[in-house]
């Protein structure tokens, strides 16, 4: 998986039918010193993340696991909101920090 | 998911018998600043794009979930057409503006 | 999909003994520019490419889609000889021009 | 799989209810000089793996093939910790000689 | 699949109890002029493949193909040592001049 930051939100009206009703999240990836890379992914929300938090996503034949998304064209997932991310160096990342 | 733009169409007549009939697009990801990668792939059409849209690009297995593309050889769908990509820094695309 | 080209072939005597008989060929994808990029890749050959040929590739899970390939561990396959690639900028290629 | 050093962890409560209970190791791949790479990743440890140690990642529907892990959304999992590495030019790690 | 050259040895006691008994060897893949790229991968050798030599790795579900690999955590098999690599502008590699 990969730790990335929630940056907006993707609209569609014209998509496959089985896209229907499904929450699409601009996020981009995390380096290891915490910074944001150049690529840009989509990925479907599995857990109510929010614009500017760290999650967690999974890429491939991961994103299809949950019952409800078995059979829909999606590559890639928020499965987790990100509560802290602890270095051996240090904090890397703490949610309260960033939301207070 | 990856945001790419439609740049292209590919003909091919010597090919595998089960991609008969299916539209092949040339397309090119897009970055979080919303310039065209260099890379260039080719993606199955499942949603009717057409050149210059942008659209959402599915990888891997992911484009094979569809009933009628279950068994072909393509690791590439454009599952959606995009209407607007918001980032918390303003509005990176918005199909009326390129469009109209 | 990638765009590539046929570059050369691969021999190998000792190998898995589901890939015997088949013709590996080595390619290099190309950019949006027509340039090949430097990475190699080798692939299944399902149609008949040549040597020189512009030839769509498949990788992953989607190279084992043919059913005589069910069960082979092979990641990439030519899947069609391109004709034609289009580009809204103008002909990026046409086979009749490399091949004459 | 990679190489690769396991650098901290990572923590979430908001998750898919699959990953309840799954430890999450942040991890950082390593080149064929022993240096580590700028990309982390997120990976399920499957071996009891420990800050600082060298590890064997797999990636992709590798990661579930655990019965356990057989439907949750994870697609890198931490399935060995090395012993040694040696390479035609030497040994590249022993893990004897770093936690001694 | 890949190019690569066999640069050494993987030894893990501690593993995922389906991995005991296979041999892991790292590899480094190979560019189009016959140059070892940065990247070192790690795969399981299902040839006898020995240090220095030419082989083609497979990777992702591809690995588990072979019926005794079915079910274990692996992304990366080496499937096939080369003899020969032909380009169309001369021979890149051939195994007897390697080892004789």
């Amino acid at each position: 998986m990969r730790l990335a930051k929630v940056r907006g939100t993707v609209v569609s009206t014209v998509k496959d039918d089985s896209l229907m009703g499904i929450k699409l999240l601009l996020i981009q990836l995390i380096s290891d010193s915490g910074d944001l890379q150049e690529d840009c992914e989509v990925a479907v929300d599995m857990v109510g993340a929010g614009i500017g938090e760290w999650v967690l996503v999974s890429r491939g034949s991961a994103a299809r696991q949950q019952q409800r998304h078995n059979q829909k064209p999606i590559d890639a997932a928020i499965v987790a909101i990100i509560d802290t991310v602890s270095l051996d160096t240090g904090l890397l990342y703490d949610k309260r920090e960033d939301f207070r």
